[in-house]
């Protein structure tokens, strides 16, 4: 694997995580428990969206054959798509897609803040940029965790039920490869062992303050790194793509 | 009808205009076209929302009985509901949807100009707010319907066709009744019979050099200002109200 392989791989796997969360969290547009929060989760959503957007530009860009962002995007099928598993994982009510976000964005931030430091300066310019805004989606997410944890008995339970669900899908954020040591080595990527001590500690703090209790010895599902994913996926994509690919040289 | 109930009515009109139409342009998000304009629909969508809400919050504010914005919108069916007829129209192709929006933008920018100078300092300061995102959406929707009409076959008659199913519903945004002329009497509302000739220059210029003809002698369809609507409206609550309305009183 050469450097650039390595780049492109990882851009992707940057890219496809923001543009597949985005597209779950889109979702929820139109469809919010109440309007203020149909809003906020549609601006996360469109942050999340611009972000995957500049990566998969780079990703495009790294690959240097020519393809576009949109070629990446609408023209890839699922085992070409190397999103974290945790973010094709449907939403089911709004406490799990909180949950599920707060785990997320508890990474994110610590991920794209050693990330602007990255001696690749598209992505360190790229990491910047979110680093705010993914400090207001922690705050928004973690607060709802916290406000749904001490709230009534259902919306406690429905907290517990959807981290039950998600948390199998949590771990794979940490997991790296041959592109993470390689492009680590060039002081390109993130080293994600680092990451996870602190990620444990917030979350179990946060966990703590909402009376949850994260499953036991739960399996770590794996997989997306290789391009192996769930059924969901195909489900996003088939969505996602379909109006791309009926027209594929419309000119709109 | 009290000034006060003509007020209530007039911001719910405008308010649910607002609404129904970002409910529309946001069934795009995820499905467009292509990346950039996804991105650039959502945000639009986003920005009539945010007025929707603002504006019914203001309407609830109007009526003084203790309902809040949220009531308003999950809590009403659709006879109750004031949105312009053209709004809830289906989205059709994205051809269609741009050249609704062209339609709309330009009557909105000349409207909200207007509101800003409302003695009524709320709606004033919504349509203030607004005068700079509608700039943008007008010049978006122009831009695309510039570029259909002078693309490919296939797009120009995409345009023409989608033009020709929503042209019918133009005309009522021009439509006013006691409500108006109550509230004009007040210096609050905007006297729309004074943006009628701009508009049809403008959108004329529009579509001329779109190669567009607009479809001649049509019925101009009304209804919305007595909350009459056609079925479509009746979808788009279905959707939007169903999670609402399930958990009346959950503690989100």
């Amino acid at each position: 694997m050469t450097s650039q392989e390595a780049l492109f791989n990882y851009n992707l796997r940057l890219g496809d995580t923001s543009l597949i969360l985005a597209q779950r969290l889109s979702e929820w547009t139109g469809h919010g428990p109440f309007l203020e929060e149909d809003l906020a989760l549609t601006n996360i959503a469109l942050d999340i969206f611009g972000r995957g957007k500049a990566l998969l530009e780079y990703a495009a860009k790294t690959e240097g054959k020519g393809r576009t962002e949109d070629d990446l995007a609408f023209f890839r099928n699922d085992r070409e798509y190397f999103n974290a598993l945790i973010t094709e994982q449907p939403n089911g009510d709004y406490a799990k897609t909180i949950v599920r976000q707060a785990l997320i964005d508890c990474f994110d931030l610590a991920f794209y803040s050693e990330l602007s430091k990255s001696k690749d300066e598209t992505l360190a310019g790229i990491a910047a940029k979110s680093i705010k805004e993914i400090t207001y989606h922690k705050r928004h997410s973690f607060s709802w965790v916290n406000r749904f944890g001490n709230g009534t008995e259902e919306s406690f339970n429905r907290l517990q039920n959807g981290l039950n669900e998600i948390w199998p899908y949590a771990g794979e954020l940490f997991e790296m490869n041959e592109v993470d040591a390689l492009l680590i080595k060039e002081g390109i990527a993130v080293d994600l062992s680092m990451l996870k001590a602190n990620w444990e500690k917030e979350i179990s703090q946060l966990l703590a303050k909402a009376n949850l209790v994260a499953p036991e010895g739960t399996y770590v599902q794996t997989g997306s790194r290789k391009g192996l994913h769930g059924e969901h996926l195909s489900y996003i994509l088939a969505e996602m793509q379909s109006l791309p690919r009926m027209h594929p040289t419309a000119k709109w």
